[in-house]
């Protein structure tokens, strides 16, 4: 229990929640900042002043003033160009880095494959060389902030360590401490799962902004959440919550990379949707793509693991359904594209589990912004830090 | 997105938060309130004053002084006996009804059996009837903050409609509408899910206090959670969240009572251990101590029945941790007897299912309020009114 704030910390809440408000929402008017905040006009007037100062945000007139009576209320921009962070993202096939700018543009972006079983210092050289060649690009008055990372696995948000990462195949392993030493004076970096930054992201800007309560699944080999509950990340005590691949589905079910068995990634993974299709030869997101189009195409084989694999996922999203009763439930990275020819399927399967007062007012989606979300969510990492306190960086 | 407080709602929160304090906590000292809730001295003598002179709390010299020098600082305490909720719990077996003062304690209370198959205006009645004979006994200062009601089912908060309640029996019955129309003049009444508001005592002054990742398990015939992720209520969007008893895990299991098969509740519920014990004409608490008690003197059938059970406790209470990675799982109702007595069973198949991260922390605990978490928990539904703002009832 905490008592109420004094009159300093509510300037710098407030200039946070307006500084976070243009970072989220993109330009916006001062009348709506008005509107939207709750705060009178003079109010908003200095706090974008002193936004301004710190070079945080800009003003101009809106460019559609057609029409309207009276003098038009000035546009509050974030200083995307200005005010940028890296964004680090290791994936289970990838390795990808861009530099996004203070309001969630990407301003730059690199990538390449990641061969499976690669280690974390080979992981780590070519994300830093990322780092730098895109710095080399920068002009000069732009302000760094610090960089985030989106690792698929099981990470300690406090250094770094990614505790288990069994798709990836890592088990702790210093990645945070890895990369500090590797970028050199780059400054403030925080590792994050990949699922819980692109929930973060998809329910800020994306597929379930306006929704307080929100599943997001991310499927390649594994299976994981990020999970939103009235409007907050569900992190658990050691912020590893979310891990849904691992939710034992089927007590009788396929032996699993952690130890268990019948996961629910045992059953709508990768891995058994290639078996199910006669392809256990090939792996990846491709190989997942040429199945689903195979299904799409008539195949009855890929008709018939498309199925299987829809009817698990329908039974896992029923049980998160009943456990947490979301508005929305998002299928990111594979599942996205199984999810778009197994619906009916899916749909069906979960009907039959989820209680009818959970399924009421469910929304099944795609994510908006791809996998694009877990570069923003990493950088909405290092912009955390910014949002928390404007002034502190100042 | 929501700007920073005024200097008037700064006040209030902060009424709020003293008075919150010593309801949750009993009697504190001045100085204690003053570094806890880090306001300064005066601050806590003004907001202890405001709350006196509003019949809340009252102020006392502390009983043990020995051996301290300078002046004992005063001790604030709730006054328990001059404000009161009536707090209602519509169980399986049992209707009970008590009066309980600021600070949680009860101070009057009534019990009876209900049949099963009991229909809603035949429950509504004797609570009724519980209420006014208490009434009858309160002293004429005594204040009236309102009514809770704790009910074992999914039920809207908002107007008190038991969506559905299938180990009750009930669905869409208007539990709220029926004991406001009984209960005459009781004013404001709010029902809420039993295992809900038995995880917030438990959480704020029981088993799991200062844990802010909690599942709280109650179970009968039924199985419902109140989980508690950072602190706060785990609510979905309607407020349904917590069907754990439905989280399907044996794909290949019985038929349940939600019309879907393999449900938690149909392994680990009353039913289920009642029939590996081959008691299955028996039912209700008494049956499953029954059950627990003769596995304790080396009945091998009920060894068989409480080995069973567990091994489902522990699979589902795994998911469970992967899930919400919480500090602390409680066991309620029966779930309470068979722990007790399955502990290294469940312990043995959670270590199997739950990843080391989300397991290295986890306490499992029975509770500590027992059967009266759901009698305070309902009567905070009423006093949570109070402590939002408690010059709105002066």
């Amino acid at each position: 229990m905490r008592a109420g704030p004094s009159q300093e910390e509510v300037r710098r809440h407030n200039l946070g929640t307006l500084l976070r408000y243009v970072h989220v929402h993109g330009a916006t008017s001062r009348a709506e900042l008005t509107s939207r905040l709750g705060l009178n006009r003079s109010t908003i007037g200095a706090l974008t002043a002193e936004l301004t100062t710190a070079g945080l945000v800009s003003e101009a007139a809106p460019r559609e003033t057609v029409g309207r009576a009276g003098r038009p209320s000035l546009v509050v921009r974030p200083e995307s160009a200005k005010v940028y962070a890296y964004a680090l993202s290791i994936e289970v096939d990838r390795l990808r880095a861009a530099r996004v700018g203070l309001g969630g543009q990407i301003l730059d972006r690199r990538e390449t494959d990641r061969p499976r079983g690669m280690q974390v210092l080979d992981a780590v050289q070519p994300l830093s060389s990322f780092v730098h060649e895109m710095r080399a690009a920068v002009s000069g008055d732009a302000r760094y902030i610090g960089t985030g990372v989106a690792v698929a696995g099981m990470v300690r948000r406090q250094d770094g360590m990614v505790r288990l990462a069994p798709t990836i195949g890592w088990v702790e392993e210093p990645v945070g401490a890895a990369l500090r030493a590797e970028l050199g004076d780059a400054g403030q970096l925080t590792v994050g799962n990949h699922a819980d930054v692109s929930a973060l992201v998809e329910h800020s800007r994306g597929a379930a902004a306006g929704c307080d309560n929100v599943v997001y699944l991310y499927g390649d080999v594994g299976v994981g959440a990020g999970i939103i509950a009235d409007g907050r990340r569900v992190a658990g005590h050691g912020g590893y919550g979310g891990e849904v691949g691992h939710m034992v589905v089927n007590p009788y079910g396929r032996e699993c990379s952690c130890g268990s068995r019948g996961c629910w990634e045992t059953e709508i993974g990768e891995f058994a949707l290639l078996k199910h299709a006669g392809r256990s030869d090939q792996c990846g997101r491709e190989a997942v793509l040429g199945v689903v189009d195979a299904a799409m195409r008539g195949d009855s084989q890929a008709q018939f693991a498309v199925r299987q694999v829809g009817e698990w996922i329908g039974f896992g999203v029923g049980n998160l359904m009943n456990i947490f009763n979301p508005e929305a439930v998002i299928f990111g990275g594979t599942l996205r594209d199984v999810y778009l020819v197994a619906a009916a399927q899916i749909r069906s399967r979960l009907n039959a589990i989820a209680l009818p007062a959970c399924r009421e007012h469910i929304r099944l989606r795609t994510p908006e912004l791809g996998y694009d979300a877990a570069l923003i969510g990493a950088a909405e990492l290092a912009f955390e830090h910014l949002l928390e306190d404007p002034m502190l960086l100042a």
